[in-house]
């Protein structure tokens, strides 16, 4: 990782933090999703692995664009359609589950699987800022994908490591 | 749909049948998955969304390549270490979440958080063929993905259908 | 096509014009990519598997945000440091590309292919809007790419219906 | 990259070669697709790239399975119709492309920008395999592409490289 990948890995934590999401919520999610194959997990490994899956270019670009989309909502300055098809987090509308996908794939497609099942379970955080984008003027259509996604890829590295000691 | 289309469909199913699998087996995974979101869901709509699904040429590619995998794998008549890989449904191998990732996305990303959550749930028939496939000299490294896959699908197209009307 | 989907269809084609591209210009690359492999393929063709191609939701979605992506990075009224990722189309950005393959997918793996080669050649429009992109005060780093998407679906949806003919 | 994932690397490298195919073949398209964009890029740099792109495992996973499905059609060894539509390359079957996505996707999406252009433009080594598979008793249809795809993925990793020093 070199210092631009590092410095944009800064941003998007304090992106996230700002947002309302620790990098302790999503070390709760990694352990949960891993303790039942790796025995004798701690929770520095989950969070060395989450480090890991956000050093990456390609799930800081996801990072940044998603986030933005959701403030962008929050604030009425996207234009009509799009504006309320986020803004409702409309079934249809797809591109917060696109977007992911390369947060998803990047230690292979066992990712995709843990994504999957976070996005369907809502443990822990996701639960909160799923019920917090429905209650509230706030939109977390992007959010709670993005962090389901990192999870999940974060679960894939700890098993692809466990697996290959 | 065309005739040659349709023919394949019915091979597909076939080979189905014959290593274990029913559509009714199917048709109980996609009513699981959506009973909760579209109230009143009978049966037969969705086994009209199975059909639909194993209509499309690239799922009947995705079955018929997967299954033969399987088979030859059961038969040891892959070369090494393709073999081993395959017959131990090795974790590492993933070629098989890849291959039904063109069934997922018949029907949207949507299938792809369905097919998640039923690859790590393995209810029913998934569940079923996932011990078999560990327990005896039968593999289905591929078939459980596979069959997973439709169902994942197939809810995809009873939920768009859903909020379309 | 339902009522809603065939008005979204119109609001996408609306925008692409606003942002300088007919219907035409997509045509023309739809025409050059299918008619070395279809004899006698004329125009009217491609135009309706533009239609098609455009009357899907995942399609339109992608459209409505890339553009609107473009849009305000124009205006500089994204936040940084995505505004600059997204203005200078940086090469490591890749969400572009991400975005478009719900395009390209539409009509199965011909399009993925299609849509590769469209991105390196840059034909007809793709040039200019790659060519205006860098050039002056305009941003079309979504833009080029979903065009280039479009295309790339529906020289498969001809490639499709000719095969299955 | 640890002991079995080298010596995996290995008999990946064997198989292409028994099959026809050297490194050097590769290392002329990796070369001639990036050193537009990297001047003084020399071959050493493109053999690197592509032994890192070969050291991932599913990359590896997608070398043994393409070959093997290759080496079975040549020999009439699979069961129809599955061995005709591989056999023939026919083009409504896409598992070959779905299959080298996971090889494409190993440097970030760029790489599939590469893998079109070269699927359609058959350079070098590709266009000699597409034509052996297509005049003799000799089935190419996952080879061509899984080659497209290494040189592909290791082009993207050039460029990648070149663009963060």
């Amino acid at each position: 990782m070199n210092k631009t990948t590092k410095n944009m890995r800064d941003i998007c934590i304090k992106q996230l933090v700002d947002r309302g999401v620790e990098i302790k919520d999503i070390v709760d999610i990694v352990y949960d999703l891993q303790i039942k194959y790796v025995p004798g997990l701690d929770r520095s490994t989950c969070e060395n692995a989450i480090m890991r899956v956000m050093g990456k270019r390609e799930v800081q670009n996801a990072v940044l664009t998603g986030l933005e989309l959701d403030r962008l909502a929050e604030k009425e300055e996207l234009s009509e359609p799009l504006q309320s098809l986020i803004n409702n987090d409309n079934p249809l509308y797809g591109i917060d589950e696109i977007l992911v996908l390369s947060i998803c794939n990047v230690y292979g497609s066992i990712g995709l699987t843990n994504f999957g099942y976070v996005d369907k379970m809502k443990p822990g955080i996701i639960g909160k800022l799923d019920k917090m984008g429905k209650q509230t003027n706030t939109c977390h259509t992007f959010m709670d994908d993005i962090i389901g996604a990192i999870a999940a890829a974060a679960a894939s590295s700890v098993a692809h490591n466990a697996e290959e000691e």
